[in-house]
C-alpha cells in the first residue's frame, strides 16, 4: 500500500502498488480528462509526480523536458512507493456556445500599425458663439467656419440627414449663460482616399469626445461575429456571435444564391443578415451601456457571397461558370443604406475579394495571421464550408478555394450537426474493445456530431483498425459498434439512450464517411496544386496558419491522420482562431492595413480549380487515408505501425 | 364721306368727315384693341395713315420716329380725307396659362459658356468581351477597365442601386455573336469639383448615346416651372409649370415655415412641392416620348425657404431673429433621396443662396440677367410675395429682401387672385367717368384681380383722381363706382352681373389700397437704401431688369406712376420672365457658370433692413404715391400735371 496525497486539492487517497495512478486520483474523487479512456495515446491525464516512484507503461505524449519536471500520464503509471502528485488544472471541457467563448477572449491587435495617428472618424469638441444679427452665417456653415478655426478640419461635407437635424441640435447645446457646445463627429476621408473631404457623420449637444465606438463584424456563412471596439484606443471592448439567419434560407452559399433568385429572395436574405447583425449590435449595447446611434463606423469581412448577399448585390454569376461577382472591392456605403441600426451615417465598408471564391474573409485572414509580412512559406487555410487555402509569404500570394462541401460543418452527415450544446467533438476508440469515449459541448448528453469530432472519430476508426484507408468499416471486429444499418454500414458513436432523447443511435455512416473523405480530400488536394503550381514541396511549408471559427477547434494531429492537413511537426500549425473578423478588426483600426488588404486582394493569384486538371489527379489521390502516397504521412505510418502492431 | 380702305384687312367703309379713326375701324368689323377705352393715353390704338390726311388731338404715345412713319393714335385721330390706314396686328389679349404661355416660349442659354467642352454627365457606349475563365474579372470591375481603355475615364465610382442592377444589365446586353453592347452614364467629377471621381448613374443595353437629358426647376413659392434640356446640344427642348401644390398649407415662406414646425408638416411639404415636379416631369414626358429615368441630371433655383422645403431641411430658424437657414450652399444630393422620379442615382443641385431672404432664385436671377457680367449700374429685382432687390454690376453686388407682402400676388386683397383665367390683368379708368375699361387673362368674363392689374388699377385711380395721393378714394365724383361698402370706402371695377358669376361686384377698397401702397412702398424703400448705402443716387442706375414669373407682366409705366418702380426712361428696364428657371438651366448646363453663382452668391452682400432704421424713414417716405418726394417722379407729376390740367 502506498499513501499518496494529491496538491493542490490536498487530498489523499491509499492506494496499492501497482495501482494505477489514475485510479487512484478516481479513488481521491478527484476529476481527471481521460479522452481515450487510459489508451496513453491522447496526454491529456499529465500530472507530475513530485515525490515517490511510479512505473510508466507508455510515454507517448511526454517530452524530455517534461520527463525531467516528472511528468506522467495518469493512464500509464503504476504506483510503486508513497507519492507526492501535482495534477495541473484540468482543461475545462464545458465549451461555450460560440458567444459565450468569443467574449471569453479578449483579441488584441494582431499586427501593428499607426491606427491612433490617423483615425477614420474623429469627434471634435466645438464651442460656438450663436448668430446674431451682425454675424448670421448660416448653421452649417457656422460649423464648418469653426471647426476649421477650432481644429484645423476643412471643407466638411455632410449628407442630407444629417443637415436635417442640425439647425434642432444646435439649438439643443446652447449652454446656460456660454455659447452651443456640441460634439461634431467626422468621417476624415474615405478609407480609401485620406485625403477626401471630411464628412460630418453627427452632432451631439455635450462634450462625448471620451471614446469613439466602431465595429468589425464577421459575416460567416454559417456564424455573425461582431467585435465592439474603442477607435480612439484602439482596444476591443466586448464582442457577440450568433448564427447567421440566412441559414434558413440554405446552408451553404450555393443554396443562398440560388434562393436569391426568387422573387424578393435577395431582398429577404440580406435582411435576415442585417437583422442578425442588429440583433448582435444590440446585445453589445445593452451589456456595455452603448448607444447604438454612436457607433461611427463598420468593417465586415465575409465570403463573397455573403458581401454580395450583404448589399444585396445579386450573386447569381457567382455561381455559374465563369464564377463572377459583381464587384471585387465593394464601395463603402452607409449604415442606413442597409438598415444596420448604427449611426446613420457612419461608413460601411467591405473587405475586398479575390474572386468569386476567395473572398474578404480570406483576405482579411491573411492580413490578421500576418502572412503577408511573413518570410517564412507560409500555408493559410480557413476549413469552413468551402475550404479556401493561400500559399505564400510577405513577396507572392497564391490561393485557390476547395468545394470540401459542408460535411465538416455537419451538414451531408447523419448524425452531423454544428459546434452547439450537445455536439461531440471529440471521439477516442478504444484498439481493442473498439469502444469510444467522447467529449461533447457544453458537457451535456450527446445530440450529434460536430466538424471537429467528426475528424477525430474518423481519424480514431481509421487508427484503432475500425475502418481500413479507404473507408470501410471492418464487419468482422465482433463488437456491436460496427453493424450494417439501414443505410448500410455504420460506426455506433452513441446508443440512444445516451443520448439527450434522440430516437436513434448517432452513428457515423460508410456514406458519411465518404463525404468526410471527399471533403478533406478536397482541402489536401488544394494544398498540393497550390504548392505544386509554385514548384514547392508541400514539406517545405515552414508554417501552417489554421484560421475561420472552425479550424479554431481543429486537433492537428487527428487532421494530420486522416490526411487533411499535412504530415508536419505540430509546432508549424498555428490556430489563429477567427481570423476572419480579426482581420476586420485590423483594417477598422488602421488606414495602412486597410490599404494593405487591397493590396492583399490585387496581388493574391487566384487558380481556378474546377479548370485545373492536377486538381482532379490530386483528389484522386488523397480519396484514401491518410493518402495514396503513404511517403507524405511518416508519423501516420509511424503510428499505424505501432498502434497496430505492424 | 370720306372712302377708308384698311390694310391688310382689305375691308373698306364710309365714314363723314370728322368721325373718329377708331370708330370707322369698329364700323370695319376689324379689330383693334383700345384698353384705356379711347382715352389717348394707353398708345396701344396704333395704325399708320399710309394715305390720306388725318387730325390728332393727342399723340401721346407717338414718338418723332413713328410720326413721320405715319403712325397717328386711331382714337385721337378725326377722318379728314379718303385714307388707306394700315392696322399692325393687334397684341393678343388671350395671355394663356403660365404652362401654356411657358411652353409658347423657347429660352435660349442667356449666357454664354463651354458647356459642350466639359459635360457634366457623359454618355459612353462600351463594346465589352464577357469575361471567361481566363478573364474573369468581376463586372464593375471590367465596366471600370473597359470605361478605361476604350474612353480613359478613370477611377469610376458606383453607388449600391447602380451595382444592384449592373450583373443583369450586362448580360441584357449581349448582342447575338458578339459582346456586351451598353450605353454607361458617367457624372464626371460633381459640380463643385470637377476632378471628383466620376460616378456610374445608370448602364443600359444598347447604345443610348444619341442625347442626354436633364432638367432646370425653378421651385417659387406659387409656381414651379420645369424646362426639359438636351445637355448635348445646350438646348431647351420643352417646359411645363404648375402651382406649388404647398400653397394649400400657407400662401407665403413664413406660413410654411410655420406649417412645417408641425407634427409631420415638413415632410408634407416636401412630398407637395416633389409631387408637383414630379407631375410636371411626367407632363414633359409624354408629350416629348421621354422615358423619365433617363433624366440624369437636375439643378433646382429657388428661394431659401423652398430650398429647404425641397431637401427636408428645418426651415424654423429663416422665420426667426437672426433669420439663419441651415445651408447657404446646398450639397448636391441624389434624385432617390428625395422621391424625384428621374434616374435614382440623377445629382440633385441647389443653387445657392446669399441669406434667409435672398435665394437661390435671385443668384439664379443675376446669373441669368447677365447683372454680374455688367459694366451698367444695375438694379435687379424679383418681385414676388417678397421682393428680392440686387444692386451692383460685375464688380460688386449688394442685396436686400422687402418684405412687400403678398399683395401683389392676389392675397390679402379683397378681390385678388392669382395670375390665371379669369383674372383682370390691366385697367384703364376714363378720367371723366370714372368708368374701368378692363382685359382678362384668357379673356374670358373676370373673377377677380391679379398683381398687375392691381398695378394698373391702382396707378388709373391716382392718375385720373379717383383716388389722391395717400391712397384715399374721392367719394365726391358722382360716380356709383365709387362707394362706401361694407368694409368701407371702395371702387367698383367690376359689377356682379359682369363676372363670371360671381355674387359680389369686384372691387378694390381703401383697406386693399393701404397693403397695396405698403407693399410698393417697401420695395420702393428697398431700392432707396441700397443706393443709398453704397452714395449713389437711384437716377444713376442705368439699367433695371426684371425677373421673376410676376415681373414679366408688369407694366412699368404704371408701375413708376404708383411708386413702385423709380421714374426713369421706360428703355432702361428689361424684362426678363422667369430669371429664376433660366439661372437653373444656365448653371445646369455650364460648369463654369455653377462655379459663377457660387461665386455671386459669396460675393454678394446682404443688407439686412429690419435691423436697418434708414429702411423705416424710406418706407414711411414712400407710402404716397407716387413718393413723399415728388422730385423723384418728374414723369409722373408733367403726367398729373396735364391730365388733370394743373
Amino acid at each position: 500500500m502506498g499513501r499518496i496525497a494529491f496538491r493542490p486539492e490536498g487530498k489523499t487517497v491509499e492506494a496499492a502498488e501497482g495501482t494505477l495512478l489514475s485510479e487512484a486520483i478516481a479513488q481521491a474523487g478527484i476529476h481527471i480528462n481521460l479522452p481515450c479512456g487510459g489508451q496513453g495515446r491522447c496526454g491529456r491525464c499529465k500530472v507530475v509526480v513530485e515525490q515517490g516512484k511510479v512505473t510508466s507503461r507508455s510515454t507517448s505524449r511526454i517530452s524530455a523536458i517534461e520527463a525531467e519536471q516528472g511528468y506522467v500520464l495518469a493512464c500509464q503509471s503504476a504506483v510503486e512507493s508513497d507519492l507526492q502528485v501535482f495534477i495541473p488544472p484540468q482543461e475545462a471541457i464545458v465549451r461555450g456556445l460560440p458567444s459565450e467563448k468569443a467574449v471569453a477572449e479578449v483579441p488584441i491587435l494582431p499586427v501593428e500599425c499607426d491606427w491612433h495617428s490617423r483615425p477614420l472618424v474623429q469627434k471634435l469638441f466645438l464651442n460656438i458663439e450663436p448668430p446674431s444679427l451682425s454675424d448670421n452665417t448660416t448653421d452649417f456653415e457656422r460649423l464648418k467656419r469653426e471647426l476649421a478655426r477650432q481644429h484645423n478640419v476643412k471643407n466638411v461635407l455632410a449628407d442630407l440627414p444629417e443637415l436635417r437635424k442640425l439647425a434642432r441640435i444646435l439649438r439643443e447645446s446652447q449652454v446656460q449663460g456660454d455659447g452651443w457646445q456640441l460634439t461634431a463627429v467626422l468621417e476624415m476621408g474615405t478609407w480609401a482616399d485620406e485625403d477626401a473631404p471630411p464628412r460630418l457623420l453627427d452632432v451631439r449637444p455635450g462634450d462625448h469626445t471620451e471614446r469613439t465606438l466602431a465595429v468589425a463584424v464577421d459575416i460567416g456563412t454559417t456564424s455573425n461575429v461582431v467585435y465592439l471596439v474603442d477607435l480612439d484606443r484602439g482596444k476591443f471592448i466586448d464582442s457577440a456571435s450568433a448564427y447567421n439567419a440566412q441559414i434558413s434560407c440554405g446552408e451553404d452559399v450555393i443554396s443562398r444564391i440560388l434562393y436569391a433568385r426568387k422573387e424578393g429572395g435577395l431582398q429577404h436574405l440580406q435582411r435576415l443578415v442585417v437583422q442578425t447583425i442588429n440583433g448582435l449590435l444590440q446585445e453589445l449595447a445593452q451589456r456595455n451601456g452603448v448607444d447604438l446611434s454612436e457607433v461611427y463606423a463598420m468593417t465586415v469581412a465575409g465570403n463573397t457571397t455573403m458581401s454580395h448577399l450583404f448589399l444585396a448585390l445579386d450573386p447569381a454569376y457567382i455561381r455559374l461558370e465563369p464564377y463572377i461577382p459583381t464587384i471585387n472591392h465593394p464601395l463603402p456605403v452607409r449604415a442606413a443604406e442597409l438598415g444596420l441600426q448604427i449611426c446613420a451615417a457612419a461608413p460601411v465598408d467591405c473587405l475586398p475579394s479575390v474572386g468569386a471564391y476567395v473572398g474578404g474573409d480570406i483576405t482579411a485572414g491573411v492580413l490578421s495571421s500576418r502572412m503577408f509580412q511573413s518570410d517564412k512559406l507560409t500555408l493559410f487555410i480557413d476549413v469552413g464550408t468551402n475550404g479556401e487555402i493561400v500559399l505564400g509569404n510577405a513577396d507572392w500570394l497564391l490561393s485557390c478555394a476547395c468545394s470540401a462541401g459542408p460535411a465538416f460543418e455537419g451538414a451531408g452527415v447523419r448524425s452531423g450537426m454544428r459546434a452547439t450544446v450537445g455536439a461531440i467533438e471529440e471521439v477516442w476508440i478504444h484498439a481493442e474493445t473498439h469502444e469510444p469515449t467522447y467529449r461533447v459541448i457544453g458537457d451535456a448528453r450527446p445530440r450529434g456530431i460536430c466538424g471537429s469530432g467528426m475528424i477525430s472519430l474518423l481519424a480514431e476508426l481509421f487508427i484503432t483498425g475500425t475502418m481500413d484507408k479507404s473507408g470501410r468499416l471492418n464487419r468482422s471486429l465482433g463488437t456491436p459498434r460496427v453493424r450494417v444499418g439501414e443505410h448500410g454500414a455504420e460506426y455506433v458513436v452513441a446508443w440512444a439512450g445516451e443520448t439527450e432523447g434522440q430516437k436513434e443511435d448517432i452513428v457515423l455512416t460508410e456514406v458519411d464517411i465518404s463525404n468526410l473523405v471527399r471533403a478533406k480530400g478536397a482541402i489536401y488536394a488544394g494544398f498540393s496544386v497550390l504548392t505544386q503550381s509554385v514548384g514547392i514541396d508541400l514539406a517545405d511549408v515552414e508554417e501552417v496558419l489554421i484560421g475561420g471559427g472552425f479550424g479554431k477547434y481543429i486537433d492537428s494531429e487527428k487532421a494530420i491522420q486522416i490526411g487533411l492537413m499535412p504530415d508536419m511537426p505540430w509546432e508549424r500549425f498555428r490556430y489563429l482562431g477567427n481570423t476572419s473578423v480579426l482581420g476586420a478588426f485590423t483594417a477598422l483600426l488602421c488606414r495602412d492595413m486597410r490599404r494593405q488588404v487591397t493590396e492583399i486582394a490585387n496581388g493574391m493569384t487566384y487558380l481556378e480549380l474546377s479548370a485545373d486538371n492536377r486538381f482532379m489527379e490530386q483528389f484522386t489521390s488523397a480519396l484514401f487515408l491518410p493518402h495514396t502516397d503513404t511517403s507524405a504521412f511518416p508519423s501516420v505510418m509511424r503510428l499505424l505501425g505501432k498502434s497496430r502492431g505492424v
